[in-house]
């Protein structure tokens, strides 16, 4: 396989039942089950190319256009599990080739969008395809980063915590493809005070060593994830929605039960899931659901059919900066609406907070990662990056 | 007892032991016992005159210079017991005369500080004075509004959840008198966005029906409960002051667990929490403990010999405006220092907030509720309030 490069992309996906806490730190598995939607990659996807070749004198990775060191525990997982899997096959020379990675997202890392699940599975599926290496995929993503396990597959993916200690059945499963609810859309919108916040893998340690109220989570989640599934199997939007929404709120809770306290809500999420809340006390019908991760972004599921009256509503409480000129609505088309009328205003007691929100992306439900044509490379034949910074 | 007039005083008090739930609406009986601290007249409390004639057509009452329907239940409640006690001594005349009652907070209502509390505990004292009515005064208090029961007393007072379904064990009781902590102080850190609230009867309601979590939390309080009253009883101010910041923590995680979610904490209350843990951090001890009520203000627990130090930190986070005209230090008299130093800031990873808090009080622990002399009452000789809106 000498001189050989493979480009791939991956999705990105946004838990439902959320993920927060190791059981093993090393090999990142979690105190319980969680799931999520893979998102279009056509909006969000991270994109990684990877050389090896003989005349590679190390391994080396380049993020965003920036050399990273190649020694970060979780990198080396990867590589390692893939060699090793490489190795097992004993179809090839067992002296592996040194290899060059680089990987890129398609939208701003300083968005605050969970990046690392897209960068390693896609990391993951490029080397085992550069590799020829078959199997399970997730359980080697999982020891890059958690999240990504869940990114190796498309449409609704569940992360199942497993009860063995060395992991080998923690792995994700697709419980429904990319086509399975094909009316479900996806908005994210991108709030734009990004804080620093505190980072997921110390938040979830914190958690685990200090709140009181975490053992109660971890027997509810089963009943959550049971509900959840079958909500989506049955394209239930009422049960999906509240599930999904109380799952963010406890997943929060529990973040505000850590001592210190850890906090990724600010008040234009709250005014979010306030707006929502109220858009569904007015259709009376829970039409919209919101999810948060670690950071103050909203993602909100919700039907095709009321995307266009929901961005009119983001747009009315959150409009646009006037020194705006990029595009606030991102994404796939949305038709916009003609102002909401001042009786529908009334069901809302929220204020208006101009250019909270930065922007928004419009997508839906997508598929897997896939291999890309070489022209599509990041790197050039010499194997270094095409664009570095 | 025709024509009699009394005037009396109570006290605010500020949970460390949060009380949020109840297990009976109509008796206001708590799913678990709640701790609080009572604090210093002179900076805060609830003035109550009652006078009592046979020339009165009706019971009236007059809150905050404004007359207000006496039919609300928990007026009611209030009125009938203390009623029924004073038939019970058999010394006076059954017939009982109808009140007048008129009460004032010397803090604005609009402060967001829990004003029933003191309100109801001082009307339900003067009441009592007024019929010469004795026993247990936190029963009565109770039914006025739950966290009343723990103004009938000064120092630190434990309102004991109580097992019976009549509510007759569900009393507050002194833990330790006014002076027993001298050098411990409270500062009250008004904060300027009162949004309006989801009220606390209805919150706590919706909490007990919706939250998962609420469950977990009622199986840990008494464990909080007694390492508090031990805290308290010798006086070690970093159990004291951790086990309140988890308590307003834990509070407001089963608030956000709720659905639809219950929010009172604001940016600008997560910025003092993240300032207190800061200070705490600096001074390699726990020096300052925050905790929050159903609003965003945030109240201080902390030694002296801190004060001047922390009240120059919150000058410097969250400087008044430059319009503002009125005290931003108010209460108990506060030495300031020079500005915080560079080297004292840098272990700050907060932004500065103008005009965010509104005004601070200083105060300390103190007494329960107590008899003014004739020339304080708020009602004049023919029962009219002497100050109408």
């Amino acid at each position: 396989m000498d001189g050989k490069c493979c480009t791939c992309r991956a999705p990105v996906n946004i838990a439902v039942i959320k993920y927060w806490g190791k059981r093993d730190e090393k090999l990142i598995l979690p105190v319980n089950s969680s799931l999520s939607a893979t998102l279009g990659m056509d909006e969000l996807h991270a994109k990684t190319s990877v050389a090896a070749s003989s005349q590679f004198k190390d391994d080396r990775i380049w993020l965003n256009g920036k050399e990273e060191s190649v020694s970060n525990p979780r990198i080396q997982n990867v590589l390692k599990e893939i060699r090793r899997r490489y190795a097992q096959k004993g179809d090839g020379d067992s002296a592996v080739m040194k290899v060059h990675i680089c990987s890129e997202n398609n939208f701003p890392t300083a968005a605050g969008l969970a990046s690392s699940a897209a960068g390693y599975a896609c990391m993951v599926y490029t080397l085992a395809r550069l590799y020829g290496v078959d199997g399970e995929l997730s359980e080697v993503a999982r020891q890059g980063s958690g999240s990504a396990c869940r990114s190796v597959y498309g449409g609704f993916v569940l992360w199942e915590k497993g009860q063995r200690s060395d992991g080998t059945d923690s792995l994700a499963k697709q419980i429904a493809p990319a086509d399975h609810w094909p009316a479900l859309r996806i908005l994210i919108l991108v709030v734009s005070d990004q804080k620093k916040q505190v980072g997921s893998t110390e938040g979830m340690q914190t958690t685990v060593a200090t709140s009181e109220l975490m053992q109660r989570r971890i027997e509810v989640v089963p009943q959550h994830t049971e509900q959840m599934i079958k909500a989506i199997k049955d394209r239930d939007f009422e049960t999906f929605a509240r599930i999904t929404m109380q799952e963010s709120n406890q997943f929060h809770a529990v973040c505000l039960d850590t001592y210190p306290p850890v906090f990724y809500l600010t008040d234009t999420s709250r005014l979010i899931i306030q707006m929502v809340h109220a858009y569904n006390t007015m259709c009376e019908k829970t039409r919209v659901a919101y999810t948060f991760d670690a950071g103050p972004n909203a993602c909100l599921y919700l039907m095709e059919e009321d995307v266009a009256r929901v961005v009119g509503l983001v747009n009315h409480f959150f409009p646009p900066g006037s020194d705006t000129s990029e595009n606030f609505v991102r994404g796939r088309p949305v038709t916009l609406l003609e102002q909401p009328s001042q009786e529908e205003l009334a069901h809302f007691q929220i204020p208006r907070s101009e250019s909270a929100i930065k922007y928004m992306i419009h997508t839906k439900v997508g598929s897997g990662p896939e291999e890309l044509n070489e022209e599509e490379s990041l790197l050039t034949s010499s194997g270094l990056p095409k664009n570095l910074l």
